[in-house]
Parts: C-alpha cells; sequence; structure tokens
C-alpha cells in the first residue's frame, strides 16, 4: 500500500491477515449478538392483554441483556487484544476460532435460559447451562491472552504493567462466574443478574483505560527515536 | 501502513479502532436491518388464494418499511457522526454499544405490531411499544452525537455551523416520537405511518448536508496552511 | 493514512465513505444471500422416507438457487458500480438503501416460491410476486448505475465504451423480467427457470470483461502523465 | 492511499476489489457458521427433566461442531488462498460465489443430521446427504485453488513448494470424504464424527506452516533486490 524509498515493512503483510481475523471475528460477534432478538417471541395465539403478554417476556428481555452485555464485553476485550497484538500465530487463530465456536453458539443457552425460568426445576439448570458456556467463553478470551502474552506475539512497545493491566482485568471474571454457577443452583434468577454483572464489570468500569491509556502514551513515543515495529522487547 | 520520514501520525492506529467500531456497527446495522425479513410469513397451511393472503399481509410489510427507514436512517446517522469524530473514547465505545442493544432489538417490536395490528386494543399497546423503542434509539443516537461534542472529540476542521446543524437534524425527531406515541393510542396505525415519516425525514431532505457538504469545502483546506489532526478547536 | 510532502488527496476521505457503503452493502447482500437457507426445511414429524422427502423439497432448492444466483448476480453488478465511482452524493446513498431493502425482502418471495409450487394458482401468484421483486431489484440496481452516471460520479478515467458497456449489459435482464412475469401466469416454474436464466446471464457470460478489461487497460495509464482523480472527462 | 512521487501501484486497485471479495466471502462465511446455533431447539411444551431433554440433543451438538468446524477449516483454507493471489479474474469471482453457494446451504444438512439421528433409516440418509456437501464445498475450495494456479494467478514470489504444499494438503480430504461417505451407509454416526476429523486435520496440524511458513521467509526478501509485485514466476 506504500511506495516510499524502502521496502514495504512486513506489517503490511500482517496487517492483512489481521485484518480479515477482525473482519470474521466482528461479523461472529454482530451476527451472535443481533441473533439473541430472534429468542423473543410472543407465544402464538389471539392476545386480548397483550401488554400483560409482552410484560411476562421479562425473563426474555433480562436474558437479551446479559447475552449482549456478554458479546458486548467479550468484544471489547477482543479488540484490546488484538490491539496489542504485534502478529499472530497459527495456534492463536485457531484459539480464536474456538472462542467464536462459543460466543456463536451464546443464543442457545440465552433461549433456553428465556423459556424456562419460572419452572422451578428446569430454571436451574438452565441458569447452570448458561453460567457454564459463559465461563467457557471467557475462559477462552482469558487463553487467548495468555497464549499472546507467553508466545511474545504483543507489540514490543506495550509496556509491561499495561499487560499485566489486563490480564489482571480478565482474571476476576473467571472466579466470578463459578460462585455465580453454584449461587444459580439455588437462585437461578441471581445467578443470571451476577453474570449481568460481570459483563458491566467489563465493559463499564476503568474508564480510560482499556481504550484510552495508551492513546496518552503516545505523544511521548512520537519522536524519532521511537520504538521499531521490528524491535522485541527486553532487547 | 506509511513508511515515510516522519513517524506514524497517531491517526494512524486511531483509524485502526475507528474502523473496528464501524465495522462491527455496520455488521449490527447490516444484520438488524436483514432480519427484519423473516418477520414476514404467510401462515401455515394450504392457501388457495394466496394473492389475498399475501395481500392480508400488509402491516407486515408497512412495519418492514417502516423498520428498514429507521434503521437506514440511524446508519446515516451513525455515519455522518463517525466522520466527523476525531478521536474515540472508551464512553463514546459504551454509549455507541448501547445504541446497538436497541437497534438489535428492532425486530421484535416490529414483528409485535406485524402481528397484532387489526386487534383493537393490542395494535395499540403494539404501536406503543413500537414507538418508544424507535424513540430510545433515535435518544441514543442524539446522546452519542451530544457526548462527542461536549467532550471535544470531534475532528477540529468541522466548523460549528456543521456541528449545530447535525445536532439540529437530529432533535425534532425525538418530540416528533412523543407526539406519534400519544397519538398512538388513539390511531395506531397512523402513528406508525408518522414513524415512517420521521426516518424519511432523515433519509431524504436536505440533500448534500450531512454527506456532501464537507467535501464543497474541502478544496479550500488543501493548501498546506491546512490545520493538522493534533489541533484543537478554539487553540 | 499516508504522510508525505502533500496534504492527503480528497479520496482519502472518499474512499472512507465508499468504503462504510460498501461494507455495510456487502454485509446486507451477504446476510440476505445465507438467510435463504432458512427458507429450506423438513416438514415436522417422522419422515421414515427421508430421502423422498427431501427430494421432494427440489422447489426449495431451485428457488435457493434463483434467489442466490440472483443476489450474487446484484452483488457483482453493485460491485461494478462502485468500482467505477469516483465519488458518491447523497441521492447516490438513499438509491443505494432503497436498493438493499429489496435484496434484503427477497428471502420472503422466496419462500412464498419454494412453499406453494404445486397448487395450482397459489403456484403462479407466487411466482408472479418474485418475478416482480426481482425485476424491482434490477431496476434500482439499473437506475443507480444511471444515476451514477448522469451525475457524473464516475471516476473520470473510465472510457466512454466502458460506461456504455455496462449500461447495455443492465438494460437486457429488464426486458427478460416482463416477458417472464407474463409466462410466468401460466408456466410458472418455466419463469422461474427462466429467472435463473436472467442471474447466469449477469454472472457468466463475457468473462475479462466487468471484472478484468479496466486491469488490461492499466499498464497504459502507469506513466507520469497519467490522469489524475481530481480530472474532469471532457476537459 | 499513498502519495508519494510514484504513481499509485496497480495493486492499489486490485487490492480493494480483493478486499471486496474477501469482505463479502468473510461476511457469508460469519453469517452461515452463526446460523448453525438456529438448529439446535428444545422441543416445545413443559420440559420437568430439562437436563435430559438438553443431553438429548447431543446430535445437534455434534452437527454443529462439526460444521463449525468446516466452515471454520474453509475459511482458513480460504484465507490461505487469497492470501497467495496476485491478482483475480472474473472466472475465480465466479467460482468463489459457486463455493459460497454451498457454505452457506451447509446449515440445511447440518439441521437434517440433528434432527434425524436416531431413527434407523433416516439416519443414514441424513449422513450421506450431510457428506456430499461436504464434500463438495471442499471440492470447490480445491477447485479454487488449482484454478488460481493453473491460471498464474499466484502471487510471483510464492515458491513452487509452498503452493504444492497446499495443494497437497487440499487433496486427502476429498478422498476421506469420499470413504466416509460409503462408511455412512452403514454407520451414520461414526461416519460425522469422521467429518469432524477431517475438519480438524485442516484446522489443526502443521503449525506455522499455512500461516507462518511465509513469515520467516519474509526477512530475506527485504532487501532492495526483492521481487516486485510486477513480476511473473520464472521470468
Amino acid at each position: 500500500m506504500t511506495d516510499g524509498a524502502e521496502p514495504p515493512p512486513p506489517t503490511g503483510r500482517r496487517g492483512l491477515r489481521t485484518g480479515r481475523l477482525e473482519a470474521f471475528s466482528d461479523g461472529v460477534f454482530a451476527i451472535a449478538i443481533t441473533l439473541l432478538v430472534l429468542d423473543i417471541a410472543v407465544p402464538g395465539g389471539p392476545q386480548p392483554e397483550l401488554l400483560r403478554t409482552v410484560a411476562a417476556l421479562w425473563p426474555a428481555y433480562l436474558a437479551y441483556v446479559v447475552s449482549f452485555a456478554t458479546i458486548g464485553a467479550v468484544w471489547l476485550g477482543h479488540n484490546a487484544i488484538t490491539d496489542y497484538l504485534d502478529r499472530m500465530d497459527a495456534t492463536f487463530v485457531r484459539l480464536n476460532l474456538l472462542l467464536l465456536l462459543f460466543v456463536a453458539f451464546l443464543p442457545f443457552p440465552t433461549r433456553l435460559f428465556a423459556d424456562y425460568i419460572g419452572a422451578d426445576r428446569p430454571e436451574r439448570v438452565a441458569a447452570t447451562i448458561y453460567g457454564i458456556v459463559l465461563l467457557l467463553t471467557l475462559t477462552l478470551l482469558w487463553g487467548l491472552w495468555r497464549y499472546a502474552v507467553r508466545e511474545d506475539l504483543v507489540r514490543p512497545d506495550a509496556a509491561d504493567e499495561e499487560i499485566q493491566l489486563l490480564t489482571q482485568r480478565l482474571t476476576p471474571g473467571l472466579g466470578g462466574y463459578l460462585v455465580l454457577i453454584a449461587a444459580g443452583l439455588f437462585f437461578p434468577v441471581i445467578a443470571v443478574i451476577g453474570y449481568l454483572g460481570i459483563a458491566l464489570f467489563y465493559i463499564l468500569p476503568v474508564p480510560r483505560r482499556w481504550w484510552a491509556v495508551r492513546r496518552s502514551r503516545r505523544p511521548a513515543q512520537r519522536g524519532p527515536g521511537r520504538s521499531r515495529p521490528g524491535d522485541r522487547r527486553g532487547t
């Protein structure tokens, strides 16, 4: 794409590939998040008291918001991870596919929960399955990041504290899900509200961190002595 | 991506992020707008008079056109907003997710309206719910833009009158929805036709404004004295 | 994105906008083409003779192939059009939305045809409706291109014969649909096979034209005297 | 996009087109892979033993994983192919559409298999149909690559052994499907597990080949004597 004196840097090609992985992942995230609405349906037949019927669908709305927030949070996390990446390797791409397998699966436990809340035993089963799928999704996101850090795929100009910060952000959610899955055996609705809490924990707080902290460091790096993409951290 | 003498400008990175937010948002817009067709269905069983059956689906077509036009209008507005943006911050990205939550939800009230028109009380409920979701969607689009302006995320070379113009464009729709929601308690079909009118108000008029006004100013700015991306308005 | 001595050319911005319109359009095309499969369904209940049941679904497969080919052809045509564009204006974007409204609507008449073939009168109605939606879709694609040519949105380095070639390609399909819609009143299945023929006419023949003819001219233009993006044809 | 002294290289335009074909293909891959979840559904009515009901859906999960892995593998292969491409021609674009026709069709045989497993004769029919669609999909991917090689669309700096490697990777799967389709007439579930094996064969092994082998060669090519995009192999 460039045509200066130097030959195109290797990042050119990498960028293309990263681009396609991101485009494909964004597609799956966007579709999974939008298919959730298909799980909300008014039962067939005439509904003289439509307002009451629609209000009675609250578990479907709750499940919609929980799954929407979770996929949104995972998308933000995925964004943060790929944003730190310098390059990808074959395993990273495969792990990413595995993560997407669970993201794309989420509409199923969402519907399950929306359909069976109110029925005593089924709602416990549904909340537990829901929590397990959410836990596995976050675990894979966490694994994707751990793998990238361990295999040194992270951009060399990323400070160590930033890398640790992202790791520290991802970890508590895993414990949270474990606690809530256990709690869901007794209080399924509370567990699901807790799942929403975890998603909001990733979406809401620490403003100006995941997204903005790196920008604030940018100006200091803009001199000619800025580290080149080819450098390795610690060299 | 470039490799001239100067280091890459900060916009390079920002572009990437803006790109992913736009790609994800475009995905959700495109999917939500295309899923609307699933709400149009001929009732099962043999239909000897298929033409009559298909004609009787007019509420579904009306709802399809209204929701399609509304999502199209919100997409155009979203385009106009991100086009003015110089950068994003964490809150902007979260507000954008909240907007998408309502965009992705729109197929549900669309189907509700298509299914219950003709039944006296239910159609009023359906039209009201429809209007409230549309109102919330536009409110969030409006809030996204207000936030961007207040936090000074707008590109420094955007003229103040352009910013005001976009604000003035977004505001009347909010009042329009409020009036129509009230009217819908008595005349639900008329209210829904009014919702279409609001969407067309955003899609049709003021040609060469949202999209083209900025291009016409471009030539005048191409001299070497053009403001740099790093500048702040008012500095 | 670039950072040489000259200020960024106006194409930079235009590219971004064209990019988003293309991304959104590609999304709608891709989703509409993929949703078609949802219209193919085995009737519920046990099916001891599944092979016979699956074979009996041939109208659904035919409709799937026809609609897939048509959307594919429209996508190719849309590609050819935006590829010739130098810039877009507000009306072009709105016409594009109107085209997408029909593209996204196509799964409905597709399902209608798949469901009602075999029943004498309904299949004629379904084939006619199908043909009318296909005709409107191609008409809008044709209108998009005519508008672009009339408003001089086409890239200045596009030769007049190329522009005429694309126009000549798009026109006969319109007449073809009109003839087939009339024929469909008597022979619905033959009409639908004819719709497939029109789509294949756009997909298959004239190889190395829509896509490749312009590349073969490229080398001759690579000298320093190559026309600049800012030039107008005929100036 | 660039703006140096030289005129934009022909790759600029090609990149755009490749970009749209990739974006559209990625869209179809992403949607088809995400629609698979809609085939997993708990039968209606109260389910006091929901855990048992959900467990009894194992054929649906198996089919989900098989189809997800297959589409993922085809996406990886498609990625590898377009990554080697120097340019596209009209036929390549059409072959690609034909591949997508089968990718988008995959949710149907997936659902068929999930629904009819357990019923003796229907499950054999379903497994056979499933295998044939998978075989056709891989055949088209293989044909796409053969066509690209034969028509010399491959980038000139791709080593012959790399090209052969990709060909050798794609071929055994075709034989594998043939064997499994035959086996599926007697042991349908085993055949479907075999389909998963083929997909994993493409996804898992030979790490650092499809994706990474070319990167390791890059540094050696970065001198000024690097082959230019305009060169042909063997010249």
